[in-house]
């Protein structure tokens, strides 16, 4: 154990893409836990595209960061020390903590997790936050059932991915927009997708769409927006239902992007497009957990990570995210977890 | 009686806007009803924005009128002869039939109407399609509920009109979006809206909704689409509905209008944006038309009509919805009803 402790601040709101000049790194002492408090060493810390949100002024579901502040994310720890807390020293934690090396959190903001059920890290990516949401925003959102086509976007993504087997699962078929001939791979021949679209090589999504959606599209959860997007609107099928979870290819936009007007698809169709939170579902966050984790240990979901190492690596690792570099789940591993 | 009857074709797709090369006038002697049908006396034709669709040879929900042949929608008329029919002469019947004054048609397709319940127009307006949409389109899609805060765009129109009193009744605040001072008045003087904007001569469409909305937009009933729609997707709150009827401002584009990507805002929201047709509640519409029926005779849906006279003024009738001028129902007056 050091004494120093790295953290990222917000170093500037980025105007468009974020880039190394929107982080500062920042060393202090590690500090101690107060009363109530535990101190967390990070092993794992996750990088989501919607903290891109939170770099910006603008008002949204999640609060913005201040300039200067250090910037905050899922991570999966290590008590290494408390103050009177209901946690032990060693215990494997998860919790919305610091960008850091270590961070304190009061004690009841810390979930315990069983370093035996599973991968620790499994908590930052299937079984936690992306896990979930794919499981509700499938399921729920989606309402995917046996028959449908269901088209994801960001399909090989932490997200998409698992929203792709679930769909499968679900006796659809399923088809992923995903941006390299590896992911497109990495989705019909490790995750069962019936069909995958590499969209940095595909001029014409709406032909592409159809040839691996002949009959059409039931249910679409989208990640992305923008023209893939636009494409899988125009093959919408009636009664077809929208699940808008994301939407990384407008983020880093400077002005607001202009499409084509599709309201008027959303009449043929009598289609619903409903945008959700994965929050909006917390009663029901261990029902997900606990069907995730047997579908994981059943073999029925495949997940993969794509690891940096280091703290100093935590920008590299989200910028990553738009330039669609991670296959799965994207984390930066910053501590060695030893049990 | 005369034995010539006119009737309208289509002359050929419009490009864009429909002007009157788009329709053709023809004559011919007044058919004989065949085995089973009835010839019908048109009195009253509705012209209705979702007829430009059927002028256009793309797919839509409507079948494609072809080229040379006439023009349908729903009249009301009068049984002037039958072979074979449950009809009468001299009944008052309301089907779809052809843009002309005299029309012959199954009995079984003609739809008996009172002529001593309400005013024999009424069924192409409140108490036919238009009324029928706002009803199920207000109450079902757009879901609202007292307190909330519900938007009509076309508000003096023959569905928005109507959607907004009944959103009234239901305790909600109502703003409408209308052409002209004169709509606007009538919304507020005449119909009890809470607010109304006058899109041509308001600027800042957004600005203007915060003031008439001060609490946000819970329910959206959107005839219009375009800008108006982009300003008010700005103000949805948290799990918003939007009713998708209508996007007539969209309907003459000659290449496919672009706006703003609104699906962030969905995200925030989670708002639910669903596109419907009235014939999804084909089997409810008895219930809409007594609920719609007792509503008008207690005065508290008030309507109004904008009529033309004669056939030949049935495309004028029509060309002038895509200007608004009509304030609610836009009817043409073909024959003259005795009773």
């Amino acid at each position: 154990m050091t004494d120093s402790n790295k953290r990222w601040t917000l170093a500037e709101r980025p105007q468009g893409r974020p880039d190394s000049d929107t982080f500062e790194l920042q060393e202090d002492p590690v500090p101690d836990p107060g009363p109530g408090e535990a101190l967390v060493r990070t092993l794992y810390l996750s990088v989501d595209p919607y903290m891109r949100g939170r770099m910006s002024a603008a008002e949204s579901y999640a609060d913005p960061w201040d300039v200067g502040e250090t910037l905050h994310g899922a991570v999966v720890g290590e008590v290494v020390a408390e103050h009177g807390t209901t946690h032990e020293t060693g215990d494997v934690v998860t919790a919305e903590l610091d960008w850091a090396e270590y961070a304190t959190a009061p004690g009841s903001e810390l979930h315990g997790i069983d370093p035996d059920a599973a991968p620790i890290s499994t908590a930052l990516g299937v079984l936690g936050m992306p896990g979930r949401t794919a499981y509700f925003g499938t399921r729920e959102v989606a309402d995917v059932d046996a028959g449908d086509t269901f088209v994801v976007t960001g399909a090989a993504g932490a997200v998409g991915s698992v929203a792709g087997q679930i769909a499968s699962l679900t006796g659809a078929r399923v088809v992923g927009f995903a941006g390299s001939d590896e992911k497109v791979r990495f989705l019909e021949e490790e995750l069962g997708f019936d069909a995958g679209i590499n969209y940095e090589t595909t001029e014409d999504y709406h032909t592409a769409l159809q040839e691996a959606a002949p009959e059409g599209v039931d249910a679409y959860f989208d990640n992305v927006g923008g023209p893939i997007t636009d494409a899988v609107f125009r093959s919408l099928n009636v009664d077809a239902r929208v699940a808008v979870c994301g939407q990384i290819s407008q983020y880093n936009a400077e002005s607001m992007p202009t499409g084509p007007r599709k309201l008027a698809t959303v009449i043929q169709t009598r289609a619903t497009v409903q945008g959700f939170l994965v929050s909006d579902f917390a009663p029901r966050f261990g029902e997900a957990t606990t069907r995730l984790g047997q579908w994981v240990r059943n073999g029925d979901i495949t997940y993969r990570e794509t690891v940096t190492e280091g703290i100093e690596s935590a920008p590299d690792a989200f910028l990553g995210l738009f330039d669609g570099e991670n296959i799965g789940k994207q984390l930066v591993k910053i501590g060695e977890y030893e049990d």
